[in-house]
């Protein structure tokens, strides 16, 4: 039987977004066509624009659908550069991020950006001050609310104020935090009346029991952003091509169920995860905790295996039916040590010694009795490297 | 009951692609994790890239998964142009594209690209003679197989050819001759080595019976194109982002079995057509039909109706239960005259006075026979403008 704790890459579709994709693919229409079957497609579709809207705390005219998250922080981040203030050219960037952010800012440096990056902490949190001081006369910003990797939760109230304050646009990436955590576009905003402050958050539909392949982009009325994707006015002009109605009606379907269920299913997650840690840690007592043991989201225990090879580890564990992370991207088959375990100020050697485990809607005590089952055995290989010396 | 003649916008999805999508959808993990699951997922990407690759006459790793046309289209040539040869700027675009191409360029133009226009034929043809000549020294062109309003075949082999000889590189929008006329990459491309001539050619899964929010680009392994969503390594860097397993193997199935039957189908919606046309004529003698009356798309009937106001004309058959088109893009709700029809020579009038029927998989002799039992009194009321004169 396999086990299942890598929900942070992406989780299971919920039945009732399976139920609403499969609704919605029975009408025939393009939203943007003018004939009854085409006005039928666009009313599920502006329906489904409520429903995001509400479960967000936005306004419907603020919710772009995307093909995913990768998407939106790319029309985000891109689309803010082409539009930044006259004379900026600073872009901040925490050390932390997703790959979809440190990626598209890359290829921001190559058009003339200025990279000021932001130190976190041990825990891989975003220190609000330190955040502040870089953002003077920035073109853009952008932040994590919660970490994928070491899921520390970060003060992303606090950093929309700060950009307010320095009148800097920020885009937050709550991919990994949506469904987890409280996320209210509105109230992390504030009351700002331009263009400054929060002004655009992305979010990933396969992450909340969405299908893959269906993200959303909230963007501020006020937010100057430069669409990436040309070739109509949908979306306000911030996302050309055929709308995808089954898509966006599974993504309504899955947010508002993964919202009424989340202070629930975030207390049970919780309770597996510690009894996760507690049980990792008697098996395995060198074993470190990393990411904020309090300000962490429910579902992720990001564990630091000193002396054991990450990668032998999630084999050895993967042949005895658990799936779980690195938590570092697999760039082109080469397993690159983690730069959010490095910006923890871990080594390098430390950094491939990591493992993420995460949970999800269909975690179940099974699965944690899975991994405490094998992990001592799995970690005296792993860090033996095959001399059967315990480390 | 509702006739729909308007596939060219969206066709409905074939139950056997919903039935891929839903078996798919059933594989959780992620195409990137190296676990057990996650390598159930690659594999099934995978084969489903195989067999859309054998399809389209690629290499699978040519197949580049989107979320559709125009992000396919958005990615060939933004991401051409930022690769393009040192010392060029020139783009070669006919009068006639798709709006995703022409806005595409348009932002090009912003980065200091200039337009070299190519002036169609009377049918919307481009002439591979007029084509070529604008060729020399150029960053990239890009041509319709077959264009989508006015329903025209291409002569894109030779387009492919006549840019090879320039070499310069060459996308193609296939997005609405997939389905309808022969599409192989590699017979279009022909014996050429390096990256010029054809080198990327766009695709949408919803005008096939896939689901929305899936295309492909195919990018010819030579080609030089620059990634538009930044984020990872996943299809040779050339487009990040989690990869939509179930769009994949829901693309695959749908356009194998559009293959299959294309050659059959194509001689069905013909004579469908075919018998539109003349019922068209007789109902409405002063009717023209646009496009080549040849070397068109078996399902489209592209008429102009003189004198009538084309959205007026579009009302009246949806009001009698029948979904056509204008063919023109409809921009945030202001009716724009098709700029094919004008490219064609005519003018703004006529080109505000001009019906697309479309014919797709699920069309009938039915369909036809609702259009031609309404379409001479809607003509008379579109274009006597409520005065009952017929004009």
């Amino acid at each position: 039987m396999r086990h299942y704790l890598d929900h942070a890459a992406t989780t299971p579709l919920r039945p009732e977004a399976r139920a609403a994709w499969l609704d919605a693919s029975e009408t025939v229409g393009n939203a943007s066509s003018t004939h009854g079957a085409g006005q039928d497609a666009r009313r599920l579709l502006e329906e489904s624009r409520e429903r995001v809207a509400a479960v967000l705390g936005a306004d419907p005219i603020e919710i772009v659908f995307t093909s995913g998250g990768t998407e939106s922080i790319n029309l985000a981040l891109q689309g803010m550069w082409r539009s930044r203030p006259t004379g900026t050219a600073a872009v901040v960037m925490p050390e932390a991020e997703h790959h979809a952010t440190m990626d598209t800012v890359s290829a921001l440096l190559d058009d003339g950006a200025e990279l000021r990056r932001v130190p976190v902490t041990a825990h891989a949190r975003i220190d609000p001050e330190v955040f502040a001081a870089r953002l003077p006369g920035a073109a853009l910003a952008t932040a994590l609310v919660a970490n994928n990797e070491a899921g520390t939760i970060n003060p992303a109230a606090m950093l929309a104020r700060y950009a307010a304050i320095a009148r800097v646009p920020l885009h937050l990436d709550a991919v990994a935090a949506l469904g987890h955590v409280p996320v209210s576009f509105r109230s992390m905003r504030g009351d700002v009346a331009d263009g400054v402050g929060l002004v655009a958050m992305s979010l990933a539909g396969h992450k909340i029991g969405a299908p893959v392949g269906v993200g959303v982009l909230v963007a501020a009325r006020t937010a100057r952003i430069t669409a990436l994707l040309r070739g109509g006015a949908q979306q306000r002009g911030l996302r050309a091509g055929t709308q995808d109605v089954p898509g966006a009606a599974a993504f309504a379907t899955a947010v508002e169920l993964a919202e009424t269920e989340r202070e629930q299913e975030a207390a049970r997650l919780a309770g597996l995860r510690d009894r996760l840690i507690t049980g990792i840690r008697s098996a395995v007592p060198s074993a470190v905790l990393l990411g904020d043991p309090i300000e962490r989201l429910p579902g992720n225990a990001h564990v630091l295996f000193p002396g054991a090879v990450g990668e032998s580890l999630l084999f050895l564990l993967d042949v005895a039916g658990v799936a779980a992370s690195t938590g570092s991207a697999c760039q082109a088959g080469v397993a690159e040590p983690s730069h959010v375990v490095m910006a923890m100020g871990r080594s390098e050697r430390e950094a491939r010694s990591v493992l993420r485990f995460s949970l999800g809607r269909t975690s179940t005590a099974a699965d944690v009795d899975a991994v405490l089952a094998v992990i001592a055995d799995a970690y005296a290989r792993a860090s033996g490297a095959g001399t059967g010396t315990r480390s």
